[in-house]
């Protein structure tokens, strides 16, 4: 079981809080970081958001299963996020996951998905909703395997 | 205008990310962290909640406009909570956003709440809550300015 979080910026931008999450997501999966340059900040939100995802749907395997990250997809509440994280695991394919940059996701890449979550209504900045990923990630592991982080 | 973010724990849990949004949101308004203890972190949730509110509640004056964060509260979108919190602001009192501990806000609390929100259907922990509600704060100020953060 292999999970890969992909994300547009740079290496040095994933915390400590970050790595320390993910350090404690291998004790349950194999689980890493996966860095793909942004292809801009500033200019036309389509292009940007169009090479990008060419960028990134080149490194993934049609076997893989994909959750993107969307304003516009489903809101699911943590126990929620766990039972569909595990149930996708289950079919032992590679899960990917991926945020946006600075203007979110392609529409290619949200066609592609087997899945896509959104985490409320609010606007986040890229690299905090990082974080946000990975916790809860952290915490969908937590609650499958009954421990008591989850409360 | 002045607003102060209360919540439990310790005062060197501020992470410097939280403390650069605060600076920058101390060019629109007064702002600063209001730290409590918290009550405890293993026992009985409702005693450690109750003992929480009682600490909290002698900090605030009546007239304070009180915002509290629970999973139960009403959920906006950034443009609508920027709304909210200008609106709020206009009223010259002093606005106030507490932040439960590790078993969230005692009854109390959202009782005396003008104004009970939530951040989507997720739990998270409270120390990335807590970054989570600074960079909301931000982005409310940055949109009630048209500034170019929120996009």
């Amino acid at each position: 079981m292999n999970i890969k979080l992909f994300f547009f910026g740079k290496k040095n931008e994933i915390t400590s809080q970050e790595k320390e999450l993910f350090k404690r997501i291998n004790f349950r999966v194999s689980a890493e970081f996966c860095v793909l340059p942004q292809a801009g900040i500033k200019g036309n939100a389509e292009e940007i958001t169009r090479k990008e995802s060419d960028t990134f749907l080149k490194k993934i395997k049609d076997t893989d299963t994909l959750i993107a990250f969307d304003q516009h997809g489903k809101e699911y509440n943590s126990q929620e996020f766990s039972a569909q994280v595990t149930t996708l695991l289950e079919s032992k394919k590679e899960l990917v996951f991926v945020i946006g940059g600075a203007y979110g996701l392609d529409k290619n890449i949200l066609e592609r998905a087997d899945l896509v979550v959104c985490f409320g209504k609010m606007v986040w900045t890229r690299n905090l909703f990082r974080t946000m990923v990975c916790e809860q990630l952290y915490r969908a592991f937590e609650i499958a395997n009954n421990s008591h982080f989850h409360k």
